[in-house]
């Protein structure tokens, strides 16, 4: 049962955190831009790595910007829709998983670490998680934001600790369920074109799934109206805490790192809540999922990498850390023409 | 005027090492893919990331390889061409872009830096450089032997040194026009197809450059035999010198890293002397220059990023190393199913 007192603080949270996300400076975005044109290298030549730099610079709203300290976050939930048979591995590896992050063994703990990155596994419901969104709703509003409340918290806390960088990362078996109902919903697409074989499925499976999707859809019709009860009713706790994770990190300057296809869908629902989030966020990399390269479409985000990844965890967030810190560094640290006494052909 | 026993050494050097240029190692490539397979994630869910791991550990004949350290070196050599008018920036560039790596303030200074990369700046021919190759060889066929070998002797040093990954960095002002010649001759295209903007032709350039191009193929025409004299006739001593590198990297179990369009055309003559060594290159990514796709393909790489880099120096390769760090992480440090104790859906 919801505390009254407890949602309404949420509430309060939530909405200040929304007002506090600014669009991107310009005047510091012109001045990174002219900034990396008087770097010793033709205008232009190290292509994303400069857009990469001068949004980095934007963010920050530092021309010259800091290292950024990153932290991977996943955040972890069990799905009652996990029962409808959705996934290929059975719901006890959730909790299975969370267990592996932390002693070091699975593909995002190793990825953090060889990125200097802190690993941060959230208990965002594993056990309690939530009711099977193809029978009602997944959560009430109140549970959706409470986790949304947990997300921004944490943001706060990683900011305070001096983190610059954040990933956002899920566990949860049945999440791609769950992220492709309500990309579904939010991008008013049917359920066959965001739908796809998540960790391993086969071609029926993916048809079954797509069949649970459609089914939630019709199920919960009369609540999919703002943002907020979308993601009540077809969401996913780790869903809702990363939205709140990326909300609180657009609005404490963070670079928010979206990865796989749950997480660009736990950042649309951020920028539906705040479209400014859009602008603070980079999309690691593309998967074969097919919703997400429709979602990081809507997001305006071009993915940094394309390597086939379909494991979720962060992993594809971690993998891109290093390219992130790439653009802060040519920013901060390459030498000037002038500086260098090297010979400008001023294109 | 060339030295014969040093030119007999250098000969019976190259020849040692092209034959100790062995296949992968069928048998460590499979262990290296079933140890992937039983990772905690889904089969196959790391994409190219666990193509690449199977491919280091297969390069380094080791299942669980160690961590790769690594060494970008970046060739410098000036370029008698560029009399022709073919590059934007004036021929005093390279020895100045050789101070500034030295420095730490270029680019690849600074990404060799941030990936925890050595950095080698070799003087391949600053200064003294090539003769111009529109008008007649750019190099003695002994001067070209020299340049491989002092490569391969370097191979030797870093391998020495514990080195297990090298990037092939370049830096000299005209050096995309030998790439292109180079290119054209070996592959047998016309110059218009592998004849780019560089680091900032306009168009109008570009067609002046690649009617250099046309001219150097057709003065040097009855030169362009075997591999060792096209090198000679259209190459530059800083390709040359990583064309060695490359030859004795390869032979020492290095992985080749390749970088942009002059360092693939480097590989490329690599190739030609040895065509094992192919499966020990990794292609750090794609530029816009035309020709780079075309020398790409006929390696067989499929290119790690597409940032739109057209730089050079290393920067691609040196911007890519944390991608094959991540790689062999993944290998060397993730837990199996059976380690972590986590339920393998058996996909």
């Amino acid at each position: 049962v919801a505390d009254p007192v407890s949602a309404a603080e949420d509430e309060a949270r939530l909405a200040a955190t929304v007002a506090a996300i600014e669009p991107l400076d310009p005047v510091v975005l012109a001045a990174a831009e002219a900034e990396l044109a008087a770097k010793t290298k033709p205008r232009g030549s190290l292509g994303r790595l400069e857009e990469l730099a001068a949004r980095i610079a934007a963010i920050r709203g530092a021309v010259r910007p800091e290292a950024l300290e990153a932290a991977v976050v996943v955040a972890a939930a069990d799905h009652g829709v996990a029962a409808e048979g959705v996934s290929a591995y059975p719901p006890e590896v959730t909790a299975q998983m969370v267990a592996n992050f932390a002693g070091g063994g699975a593909a995002v703990s190793v990825l953090a670490r060889r990125a200097g990155a802190r690993l941060l596994v959230i208990d965002a419901g594993v056990g309690r998680g939530t009711a099977n969104l193809a029978r009602g709703a997944a959560m009430s509003e109140a549970e959706a934001l409470g986790a949304l409340g947990d997300g921004i918290e944490l943001a706060a806390e990683l900011a305070r600790d001096g983190v610059g960088a954040v990933v956002l990362g899920e566990m949860g078996i049945g999440n791609t369920t769950a992220a492709s109902a309500l990309s579904a919903a939010l991008l008013d697409l049917d359920p066959s074109e965001v739908t796809g074989p998540g960790t391993g499925l086969d071609a029926a499976a993916v048809a079954r799934k797509a069949a649970v999707v459609r089914r939630a859809l019709a199920v919960n019709r009369a609540r999919l109206e703002r943002p907020l009860a979308v993601l009540a009713a077809l969401g996913g706790l780790e869903i809702a805490t990363l939205s709140g994770l990326a909300l609180g990190g657009a609005a404490r300057r963070m670079v928010v790192v979206v990865d796989g296809f749950i997480s660009a869908v736990a950042a649309l629902v951020t920028v539906r809540l705040a479209p400014a989030a859009a602008a603070r966020m980079v999309a690691a990399h593309i998967s074969p999922e097919p919703g997400h390269r429709l979602v990081l479409a809507e997001l305006g985000l071009e993915p940094l990498l394309d390597f086939g990844l379909r494991l979720g965890e962060g992993s594809g967030g971690a993998l891109a850390l290093p390219l992130i810190d790439a653009a802060q560094a040519i920013l901060a640290e390459m030498a000037t023409f002038g500086e260098a006494g090297v010979t400008d052909a001023g294109r």
